[in-house]
């Protein structure tokens, strides 16, 4: 059985909803690939009476805890003399940390301010984490059955010191058996549609199928456990891509990590050489935004009036023929650019429907390419946000499948 | 003294890390401002014990707690069965709640699964809240001290829920003193320099001040209690406002809410019925999808190289004088359409310098008006999404300095 870990996160603006608590959710994420069994999230505010009552009670229930905020210099941050109180230990002074968190100010041209002097006292038997990235060391202490370990609450630094210490020393203090996590990502496709299409594949007991819908995909997760034979992974992986057929854009987990629709884009554009010129209208600079750092990406253009781009390219702008009107831009834009594909982002619908969440635009994009006019049309309905970024995808998405496939 | 709030999440995607728990955050941030101090945060997976201790645990230690989750018709799904153990109550069939369940399929023409049917179970004592937003109805419930709302945890759902029942419901049900929550949001001033800036202002000790910082901005936040006079609130904001300059673009909680940079800019393009054009490189898109549903927005174009913008437009590009560039490229664009300002966004430093997080770009925004030409310069630094969202911001914080004080 996987050893019990739960997170506690401290601090007065979690706590009122000023900060969304999105460490809780990345250390689950992180200890749950090295084989804990996440059972609980707690998150209080500065008030030392409830930090010593949960320190006390997490210590009983659990074998690991990972606590965040609390470590700053002012008189709100309370962790170190709550943890000692709570367990009867003295708070000790630590020289180098001390010697640390001065460094950090003196290599910075500033005073330490004497309030940073707490952040080099913990308690007795604490094990300190170096922070090289900002002035509070974290520290481990067991504490009975449980490990605790301490880190500061702002996101970079905590993520630092996980990193680099306290994963790597959870890992050597537990016996764990770290599952497999198969992600399957697609786009085209709903999460219900995906379910209907898997009822026919079984899903032996150990296996764990999850979903999980964003607005920029919607993945299917498989947890194996860590004895489950690979060759079996692989079986069951691949007649599940199979059923979603090429609505899948990257499988993460199977040694090689993908990450997101770009990131596979990228990897074929640079595998041809190719470049890109984009033309949107819902997507709005989407499209491109999407895209930003890739060199493969020459120009985008949005134009707020169909016609007036027309006018601009010297083409005649057809509003119910979409798809001839996209393939004539395209090869106007291709004609005065050096460019290997042209993807052209055009939808039907006015400004009105565009803005009522209950009425659906209706996309139509074209892709030029040298073996080529490609073309789809998708209906989205919902906020203005929701219509932009589907846009934008789903152009994506057309010449991720050309690229991949070659053929649509 | 506020009556105390606990947030409760159920979901084995929350306490995994698949799902970062937004409801809590969001659901804080509502009862605050109705006047609720909330003391804990509290999330499990889809343990039925888990799920009954807890449920226990908070109805004797708070006066209210809000639940999200397990409302859902699946076996994972144990919420009104773990309430009905908890506190010995049967479960009981709600005809209304089955007919409102059966219509949200009727009227997508689809049979409802037998498995919804659960959906309409309630323990007894339950006070249904309605849900026309999906299948799950939450309810009210009182257990000693304690009253329980109980929310589906798809974050619209929830949202709609709370708007619509919850919050007008504990509102009636308790005594509250709603504080006053004035937020002033600023760009092109950090956090450390607007706290630099207020030392010299007294805040009496009443009120709470914080700060918070976003991708999108840097808001200064003012908590005054409920009986707080109104003119001291008003001369106390103005003071901080001085001080803070023409960073500040927008003060919410003083009657009005502006919303965030666009919504500010969104109010006075639209008042003095202009119309803009824009030309991107380092926002690469953004700039534009920011202004998505604006109609004073016309067009946008992001192209990769500079001479080819410059050849496209006609005008010499000198990469040595950005500033000159950018008011060649915004007549030229002017010229051809009938805009009333022209936004060019140019940086310098090179691709590389573009993806390296150690080192700056320095931004060049040129706004072309019929007043004459107005320019600003930022130098930023860090990953490749903060530059690019810098660079659409400090942009359009030009347009908003000019839309504001016609004098940059």
């Amino acid at each position: 059985m996987n050893p019990s870990l739960e997170i506690f996160s401290q601090g007065e603006e979690v706590i009122t909803g000023q900060t969304v608590d999105t460490n809780a959710a990345w250390l689950s994420e992180q200890v749950v690939t090295l084989g804990f069994t996440v059972t609980r999230h707690t998150a209080v505010g500065d008030k030392l009476d409830d930090l010593i009552t949960l320190l006390r009670e997490i210590s009983t229930r659990t074998d690991c805890c990972i606590c965040t905020g609390g470590l700053g210099p002012t008189s709100d941050d309370l962790t170190a003399e709550a943890v000692a109180k709570a367990f009867n230990l003295p708070l000790e002074f630590d020289p180098v940390a001390y010697e640390q968190i001065k460094r950090f100010f003196t290599i910075r041209n500033r005073d330490m301010p004497a309030a940073n002097l707490k952040q080099a006292m913990f308690p007795k038997g604490a094990q300190r984490i170096d922070n090289r990235w900002g002035t509070a060391p974290g520290f481990f202490l067991q504490i009975g059955r449980c490990w605790f370990a301490f880190a500061p609450g702002v996101p970079t630094e905590m993520r630092h010191l996980f990193e680099e210490s306290i994963g790597p020393t959870l890992a050597s203090l537990f016996i764990l058996q770290p599952p497999t996590l198969v992600t399957i990502k697609t786009l085209g496709i709903g999460e219900s549609d995906i379910q209907q299409r898997l009822t026919a594949i079984e899903i032996p007991p150990p296996v764990q199928l999850g979903f999980r819908a964003s607005p920029d995909d919607v993945q299917t997760k498989l947890l194996f456990p860590s004895d489950y034979p690979e060759t079996e992974i692989s079986t069951l992986v691949t007649n599940i891509s199979a059923k979603l057929g090429d609505n899948v854009f990257a499988i993460d987990g199977l040694g090689s990590v993908s990450g997101d629709l770009v990131g596979t884009i990228d990897q074929l554009m640079m595998a041809g050489g190719y470049s890109l010129a984009v033309v949107e209208t819902a997507s709005h600079g989407l499209l491109a935004a999407k895209c930003v750092g890739m060199d493969w990406l020459l120009e985008t253009c949005y134009q707020k009036f169909l016609e007036q781009l027309g006018q601009k390219l010297a083409v005649t702008v057809n509003k119910n023929d979409l798809f001839t009107t996209a393939k004539l831009v395209g090869q106007a834009i291709q004609k005065s650019n050096a460019v290997d594909f042209v993807l052209v982002q055009l939808y039907a619908g006015d400004n009105k429907i565009f803005h009522d969440k209950d009425q659906a635009i209706v996309l139509y994009n074209g892709l030029l390419t040298k073996d080529g006019f490609f073309q789809n049309t998708h209906s989205v309905v919902g906020p203005i946000n929701r219509k932009q970024n589907q846009a934008a995808l789903l152009a994506l998405d057309l010449l991720r499948r050309y690229l991949q496939h070659k053929e649509l």
